[in-house]
């Protein structure tokens, strides 16, 4: 029989919130939680586009995100980049994933001459960085659009749904929801599923680490997600208000 | 009714071809042909493993992936890394890729002391190269793992399974295997499936830029790589003799 | 007769907290709080001491001082340190001056072999944040020191004495304490004066940029900072409990 | 008497070919053998000027080289230059001499408003590789130029001659033609001579490393390079065709 | 009883020199000479101003200031900051630390359009050279600006007083003027002084590391360092002539 | 009838002298000159020797050179290497050209663990610059054995033969020797021959930019340096003392 490092079932997720005003200077900032996991994502509008959009004669706005452990987030202390001098592979990935999460549910013509930054700052890891980063990220840019729509700044909101997103993996032989840093280090399988809040996917990633995994495993996996989800997209709800 | 650009069936492969050969100082390289894209894929030996696997006390030893786009392989060319000071995202992401996906299938502790690496550089860009060069390079390094046996470097092979990846996507709302460039810019949703040659996965990524998918859709993607990837496990067999 | 911009008499603190805890990882954190500017201190023991004390053969341990201004911590979003590929002067400034002050009241001899490090980020940004810096640095690393002991890391500890610091500046002619961002800005002379609970000196800087001070106006300056300090000295006290 | 590693006489060529064609994407494109030495040469145009020469106002256009040899063109792998961060010295040499190489054939001002771009990637490195790349880029940028005129984007052809190159050395105290890697690293004195078509020199770079040479030495090997580029300027011919 | 290592007083200064024309293409420069530490100084004007002024809509000129430790400036050869990558903090420092200096005393308004750049290279180092660069850079800059104004190239001078620099701090207890490299590195407090003409102060910044100092202290060191500066400021006045 | 822009006579150096001791840091230093070209070029010893030496178990020592434009060296200031981030391509040639020169007359195994370092810096740029600073390299490097060996520190000098260096080029159709800028930039080839003392090559670099020469033109080029190389062999010895 499975058990967790916490005794959580294994379709339970952690204690989840979003404590939105964390960074008053950005339009719109929330302290996202999963557990321990606790990511600061803050929303900043800027009046210019990427340059690669104007060479090549792309038309509205974009979305950027940035993510970043901060180094007391991890228990061993994390070296910034700026003094590796370089990004590593690993944060590039997860803010590329986040960036491509938030357009898929953005009408970027509507933000059309802007860049809505998003910017997710790790204050703590335990497992699941990237996917609070996502959902946290949502709230953040949506309270942001709040904001600049009150503002006069946006004058219709770009968002056509929500998106959120939430780990799973295989764990002692056992797919499980919400792994915390002991059972992702230990899965086999380690998957990140992105979900609109109209039930569609934005992003399916399973990989094992040297291992692998069958068509049934990969199923139940995302039939935990999908379930897990419900409960994130309420409570983005709520904080969005 | 779907008419894809180069007239094939929704689950047909473009002409897929391994070469030995294609750089006599590596101990193993094939080119890899997916219809017009072409991969030099090459796997040389080198007696160090990295400094992160001393540091963290770990044994065996290691495969690491590179991955580039020749200038020219490209219609408009593309800049060198080297120019740009950097690595871009994508880069970053295939190359990591490529990597996972090879040591799912190796025993590195057969290894010991040894790094594996495995170079794919895009001689032409059409569609697919990462999946070209994550087939390729199993074939590159099944090739050289004979020739370091042979040569009395290496004792046992390390592999436990073979490799391949093929993309798939909707297109013109209908899913598709192996899609060429015409079909991958177009394409709403776009995925990479990675499996084994006894039939388990080893990365399942499907993401839509700007557009979101269903499990039904999933579901057939899936399927059509699994597919697709019977004849590229038959063709890697054929080139590695 | 001068007005300041919220109203404080010339020798009149901004609210000034030290919360502690805001980063578990850590060893030792508190969020510092002078007014609206809010900085996240943290400290981390690392069992290694920097390489140039290895080759210069210096014995104790070291305290090193990283800073950095969030990116959604200005009114507009500032760009991360790792995008421009380089720290801005302003930043190494600030970092040497932290960790300055901090080492005038540590013995490194205590901290034979060991690295402390005080992260400090700046998560809003309003006038004076390198000596909310500094004080709330101070807490961080006693806490961190605390914990230590505790645990039997660190055998005594290598406080010999507090240390704070606190903005003073010329502002519409007349020195005043404890500068927000608006007076920072149109502040003829700025200096910042770092001080021991004991009374003494650990660094005084003062400089006009476009402007100059004389020796009435540094007296009056350095007299306001030491009145002010007082406060900050017992509400570091009580942080650290 | 000499005995060349390969059994070469003094002033024998390695087997040498052009085959064209080898990257489709490129306007023209070669691989270029000197005996095991085999370099991908590839021309693309760019419809801009390099800033310098809007900032200089230099009319008309320009002609840039790069070089790099692929990680597993040489015995031991070699590290990509991205992973060092910069170009070592050699290869900046190299892709310098190649571009002015060219440029001193070419009329730059029926270039107009072009960057005409030469990029030379050695599969396989045996001694010889920048003048290998050096001929094979003529005739990469010769394919290009007439293919480019074929569809209009140039009306007249830049090239006001032709250019190749050969080394030359002096090995075991005999001044040889073409020399392999085995020559080369035991050379005293490494020369790379190159010649116009007309039979003007462009370059001659004659260097001893921790060795020196007299003025008889040098005019014997001119004389070697001099008959040996009669043949290779014929083999360029017919690959152009 | 004090003794200095070379038997000054301690209210002494070593001997100090300027000599003009050391770089004859710069528009003015100076040999600066505080005992054995050696700046070449040179200024140079520019026909545009830095791209933040633009971007800032920033009126008028500006003044930047380089510095530079020769690599064989120092006891130890010093690596030169391209082969480090990057300029160390204490440079960073320094360079900020003169432009400000020399801005204090400049109308910025009577540049416009103009960079004047004040380059200042260590060609030997024994104590003080940050202040040895600003007094020389000083000097430097009005030499360009006479040979500017006799141009034609400014109209007025844009200078409105002059500025010298003069390093105090105390060594073995006690208080003493321009400190040698032997004193510096034994000195508890560093102090460096920067001072108009007229008598007013730029800048005053006093450092203990790992050491503290009181309110007496920091009085007799402002007092040496303003009867010292007297000096400086005539020998400045006789080298610009 | 040829007219240089000085009215000097094809076949006369520009005045050219070595003044020793303008670094006394260094182990050796000389000020450089060639016409109005001024190089500080200093030697200092390090007991290391560089990293692939050990990697690649190479014996004895090593001679590196550095060389440097000082920004104020140039009629347009020139931008720091450090602040392009990088070398510029023929800075990178010109080191490698110097150290080459030097290694040509050293026996390294009598430099067994130590790394001789020569820097070059140019205090004034007019033509010539890599050329004199060979010759004064050699002079440096030669007072710092001198020296070394008077301390101890070599036992037996390292050097087998001297060496020197001059420019020649073709300027309006007529060879010259040692071109100024003003000839430089107008000369259709270019070209820098270093020789021993004893009268034998180390290198000869012979390049068109845009341009060709005939064996003729070579021969009478390395005539003009042959004899001018005499008066500076003359001069380095009288240097030397």
């Amino acid at each position: 029989m499975l058990i967790r490092p916490d005794n959580r079932a294994a379709n339970q997720l952690r204690a989840i919130s979003f404590t939105p005003g964390i960074a008053p200077h950005a339009a719109g900032s929330v302290l996202a939680a999963y557990g321990d996991t606790r990511v600061i994502c803050a929303a900043t509008l800027e009046e210019k586009v990427p340059t690669w959009m104007k060479q090549q004669c792309v038309k509205g706005g974009w979305l950027t995100a940035e993510y970043s452990l901060l180094p007391y987030s991890t228990l061993d202390r994390k070296q910034r980049d700026i003094v590796k001098g370089r990004l590593d592979g690993r944060t590039v990935e997860i803010q590329r994933l986040i960036g491509r999460a938030l357009r898929a549910v953005l009408d970027l013509s509507k933000l059309d001459g802007f860049t809505l930054w998003v910017d997710c700052d790790v204050l703590q890891a335990d497992g699941g960085t990237r996917t609070a980063s996502i959902s946290g990220a949502y709230v953040a840019a949506q309270l942001a659009v709040k904001k600049l729509m009150a503002a006069g700044k946006i004058k219709e909101s770009p968002f056509t749904d929500s998106v959120g997103a939430i780990s799973v993996g295989v764990y002692q032989d056992a797919p499980v929801l919400d792994l915390n840093y002991l059972e992702d280090k230990d899965a086999s399988v380690d998957a990140n599923i992105v979900m609109t809040g109209s039930g569609r996917f934005v992003e399916v990633q399973s990989a094992g680490e040297e291992a692998t995994f069958d068509a049934a495993q990969l199923q139940t996996m995302i039939g935990l997600a999908h379930e897990g989800l419900q409960t994130i997209f309420r409570l983005q709800k709520e904080a969005i208000g």
